[in-house]
């Protein structure tokens, strides 16, 4: 059975499962506050669906999840011998190979299969760079300090929580129960609840208090700094351990920053993104790729984020593994020549204005449709996100509990046209997992405006083209004797104008007769009208020149690794302890585990014909020759994921023979070694079913002790 | 033609090419001291070899080469367009793709072959860490800084570098010619290079100095900071470009620092190596592989070395891609079972006796032969230095240029029991690239004396096994009374000795009657001899208990990229504009070129077909349909290192039969898609060499215009 609800959401109290709670007792009309506003989070994720209906896995455990997934070793605390960092974690070898085959995945599914320009580029990246694309500025979290202790709190999720516990401590005190017990739970995690459980104090609030709380939660992803300080000061928040008084909050910067070479003295950080490095590569991509639009590139690599307090295991840690890829387009033409491979694929899409109506209901259509209904912005947009689909879906991902999220205007960066985040759903909520977003020309015009490196494509026009253009005379003879030496910036300035500000100049000249200007090095100055004459003139253009705009489709994979063993998690109906990880056979860790019956000398010869044979196919296989018993030693690997077994019996030394066994449904067939391994390369590597697979092996009834 | 060597040396001066000038003019009896000291390098290279015997590519020229490696955007100085930083490279599409390949190639050559443990663990490591391992105190190199300018040098370079300008001004004093015409370089190299000489004044020294200088060169790497400084002082050694006064040298860490978490103060570095994540798991990997030993873990992933100032493009860099093994052994038990599969391989080693006695004849022979003579010291060892030999060799390094250098006893980290060295010969001299070492059990050894978690292997013993130890027992009640409350931990100090110390303590007690001890928190104390007895008794040990040795093979990828391209690149007799980099078709970026003859409408349906059949097979290709010559196409193609073309004809079209073209031989054989596609599998991917693999093809005459 699965523990109750609310213990879960108690012990993994942050953020993205907040809503959950609150969403029961909130009244109806702030449902469109709250809908909104969570939107609006680094993790995007929203419980109302889960809430709705009944959840996919009824019999879900995390707990027993996570001990798998630790005794295993797909993944650990880095530097638990030295007591862990937090937010970071080393994958053991399970989950190490899962990663590379999902790495390796991506990799067939978009650089080759879409030809994409793949690149590797540098994690140290020097300040002006990230100056430039806004992350020196924004990308930051508000953080307050206790003085005292010198603890530091991320300002909105201290803010939660406190506010939180206040109102279940109202709850408490009004009578309703909070807490159920549950039998399943360790004794140490039994402790750790009790001591939570008890810092809350049954305190009854006023009815007015509860509302303006619950409001404050609601709202709490909008809020400034500012507005956070004055929270505190107003509702007496304090360090939750000590009471202790804590500083306003100050913006505190997700990026590592570290020092590049000897000196000091040139400021760096570890990339948040691998996007910049792609940007910054366009005009030797566009080269490489022989000048053709469109075109896209890709990276595989680490990134980085100082998180404040991280939690939620590989949901939310300080280095991961992304993947992103930068498809680089004609502003004036998003069509896309595979899109009508992908137009019938039906897909699950929560729209933007069905969450502005304060619904998650979603829709179902194909791609074709929503892109033809003007849902999803474009072709290209629409192509990925169908790409997406079919990615996620290979790699083990249940298309039942993948949506796509339209991100809501408020919630986009300014440049993006459109955005949709790929979301898994997992016991912590909807997961962001990928984002796929129209960035328009944004990041290229930014980099070409600070290095002054054009970052453009250069197309010939079929036909010359006659254009009106405005242009900028000016009288050169007067300008030294009025600015004497600043008359050649001020001539720079005036000529660097860009056709839109020239626009506007040219009105500024025609109601007030002078110009009024702020030119850099000079300051305010005023150039007078009978120095300057803006007028149009026509021109005949024999080039387009445009910057691309850019659709990114962007992968956190730790986030969908750790999706997946959600869904390929289960235990048998027979034996809930024994417990399997259904990963697909193409990501998972080993393919094939070999169980010779037992350590008779007479079965080496056959088990080493079988690991050759295997060998040569470039099948990964594990021998597991201990003396377990042949169930126990299934077990063992059920919950690595291993999808196929081949047990080598005495029989195999008469003929040749060996029984292979199917990891989900424990069924075993029989035949010669080379279809044995035949049929596994077929169902492991060339997307054949099982069944079709193994049609002309011979059913096998087990003796094994399974 | 190739440029003269003297060009090349005095254009790329570092270290390690700075030896190939010198023994030029060098006394024949400094050479043993030469010999010696180029060892001890950071990267090792010596020229001698190279001198001694012609260069195996005397037509190489590495400026050519790095225009190709430039235009084909194998790679490219990172942040380019904001004017680069020193030591760091983006790889573009083509060397991407071979490090995928190479990647690709390591991890089935080693971790899948030889059933290693792979573990990706974090590059963000605390201090505490790098403190125990070593890195914090010893990781680094000497600066000296000019205070006016700011300007700063790595002292040993500088002092390399303003002593051989000085030579050289000697020379030049004395009518040497140092100097010739180099017709093939460019105007903006020839500019930089005559400034370069310019600077040289031609002054003569007299013969003492001169000797002194050189000695002084062949000493570099032996000087301790404060040597260096005495240097810089005696000999007036100044800012090469002002002449202006230096501070005198101080250490300089090359770990780049920067701080995990909020507060700022969780100190952490980025990795300089991926070795210690596999350290600080190694209780959890013996757990996952059963308690067995011997085993081994791996790792892929970036490093970083905060280089005071990084030259010579990939071979010394500042992030760089690892692939690191462990080896985990029984310090008793260094044998291997698969020896007997390498140990006929021959080899070719250059042994520390050879060097020391100042030659650098290299031995060849057998890893067999090498190991049974005990010039390898163990057969673990000798394994891996054959697997590293098949591997890269199967990735594109020529085995003529290859070579296993041994570390002399002075130039091994003093816990190191044996190691030898991969070394790449370049034009650069010859490049470490991959390290072999045996790091005995130190790692594991300070890892679990600084956390006190037990880091060992415990094996059941066949039978119980009866040894005499050392045993101290103490008079409890005494120690209250003498030693009041420090008595307990002066109790635990005596409780907590080694088998060692008793030993010496028990000798101590002997002759004095009492024991003198520092016990931390409490001082030296004196322990008199009533209080404590120490003697032997037998125990029965059932269980016997080591710390494993590591062997560790460890290689720079980047640096096996760079060395691959010079040893695959050549230009054709008949026309030395068109280059060819021979890349193994196995780690080739692109495997296939198709190549249609023309844009006309009805070779698309071939094409198409070629395509789908070299998906469906999982081959790497791309499509050149420009309207350039196909000798132009294949000649792009070629400096790309695609091994194979596919044209497709008029004739394709009423037979589908294509045209399959060799990359090296330029030869042309014709067969159907399926027959030309097999081929290109077989050849690739499984081994088979180009004859074999097209011998059902028809041999074909082209008429293209190569």
């Amino acid at each position: 059975m699965s523990f109750p609800r609310t213990w879960t959401l108690l012990n993994n109290r942050f953020n993205f499962n907040r809503q959950l709670q609150f969403q029961f007792t909130r009244p109806t009309n702030l449902k469109k506050v709250i809908l909104k506003q969570q939107q609006l989070r680094g993790i995007k994720s929203t419980n109302i669906q889960k809430m709705s209906t009944s959840t996919t896995t009824p019999e879900f455990k995390r707990e027993q999840l996570e001990s798998v997934l630790k005794r295993r070793f797909f993944y650990a605390p880095a530097f638990e011998i030295y007591g862990g960092v937090a937010g970071l974690y080393d994958y053991g070898p399970p989950g190490c190979a899962l990663q590379a085959n999902v790495i390796d995945a991506w990799r067939k599914h978009f650089v080759l299969e879409e030809d994409m320009l793949e690149v590797d580029t540098t994690m140290l990246t020097p300040y002006e760079v990230l100056k430039t694309s806004g992350h020196v500025d924004k990308f930051s979290d508000w953080m307050c300090r206790d003085l005292k202790t010198g603890e530091i709190f991320r300002a909105d999720h201290l803010i939660e929580e406190v506010l939180e516990a206040r109102l279940k401590g109202d709850k408490q005190a009004r009578g309703h129960a909070i807490e159920e017990e549950n039998p399943d739970e360790q004794d140490d995690k039994k402790k750790k609840r009790k001591k939570k459980v008890k810092e809350i104090k049954a305190v009854k609030l006023d009815d007015a208090t509860v509302r303006e709380y619950e409001i404050i939660l609601a709202k709490i992803d909008g809020f400034s700094g500012a507005d956070m300080a004055n929270i505190i000061k107003t509702h007496n928040i304090t360090n939750p351990a000590t009471g202790g008084p804590l500083e306003p909050p100050i913006e505190f910067n997700l990026m590592f920053e570290t020092a590049i070479g000897p000196s000091g003295q040139l400021k760096g950080y570890l990339r948040p993104e691998t996007a910049q490095g792609q940007f910054l590569n366009f005009n030797k991509l566009l080269d490489f790729n022989n000048e053709k639009m469109p075109f896209a590139s890709a990276s595989i690599g680490k990134s980085f984020r100082n998180e404040i307090s991280p939690r939620a295991g590989l949901l939310r840690v300080r280095e991961f593994l992304m993947a992103e890829i930068e498809h680089f387009v004609d502003p004036e033409d998003k069509s896309h020549p595979g899109f009508v491979t992908v137009k019938d694929i039906k897909l699950t899409f929560l729209p933007k204005e069905v969450q502005q109506a304060g619904s998650t209901k979603v829709v179902e259509t194909t791609i074709g449709e929503a892109v033809k209904s003007g849902m999803v912005d474009n072709e290209t947009l629409g192509y990925f996100i169908a790409r997406i689909f079919l990615f996620l879906t290979k790699i083990g991902v249940d298309p039942k509990r993948l949506r796509f999220r339209q991100h809501m205007a408020n919630e986009m960066a300014h440049y993006a046209q459109d955005c949709w985040d790929a979301e898994l759903q997992t016991s912590y909520g909807w997961i962001e997992c990928v984002g796929c977003a129209d960035r328009s020309a944004y990041d290229l015009t930014v980099h070409a405006a600070r290095t002054k490196e054009r970052l453009t494509v250069r197309q010939a026009l079929p036909e010359p083209k006659v254009v009106e253009v405005l242009e900028c005379d000016i009288e050169k003879k007067k300008f030294g004797p009025k600015f004497r030496k600043n008359a050649p910036k001020v001539e720079q300035w005036l000529l660097s104008r860009t056709e839109c500000e020239l626009e506007k100049l040219a009105k500024e000249l025609e109601t007030k007769l002078h110009i009024t200007a702020d030119i850099p090095d000079v300051g305010e100055t005023e150039i007078p009208g009978d120095l300057v004459k803006i007028s149009k003139k026509t021109k005949t253009e024999h080039v387009r020149e445009f910057t691309p705009n850019v659709i990114e489709p962007s992968f956190g994979i730790g986030r969908i690794l750790y999706s997946i063993f959600e869904h390929s998690f289960w235990t048998r109906p027979e034996d809930s302890a024994r417990a399997v990880l259904s990963l697909p056979p193409l990501v998972a860790p080993t393919k094939v585990l070999l169980v010779p019956l037992s350590n008779n000398e007479t079965l080496q010869p056959v088990l080493k014909k079988v690991k050759a044979t295997l060998k040569s196919r470039q099948i990964p296989f594990k021998v597991d020759d201990s003396s377990a018993s042949i169930g126990k030693r299934y077990a063992r690997n059920d919950e690595l994921g291993t999808p196929f077994g081949i047990t080598i019996d005495f029989e195999s030394i008469e003929d040749g023979s060996v029984t292979l066994r199917e990891r989900d449904s424990t069924k075993q067939v029989r035949g010669s070694i080379d279809d044995v391994v035949e049929a596994i390369l077929e169902v492991t590597y060339q997307g054949v079913s099982w069944a079709e697979g193994v049609k002309n092996l011979k059913p096998f009834e087990s003796s094994n002790d399974e």
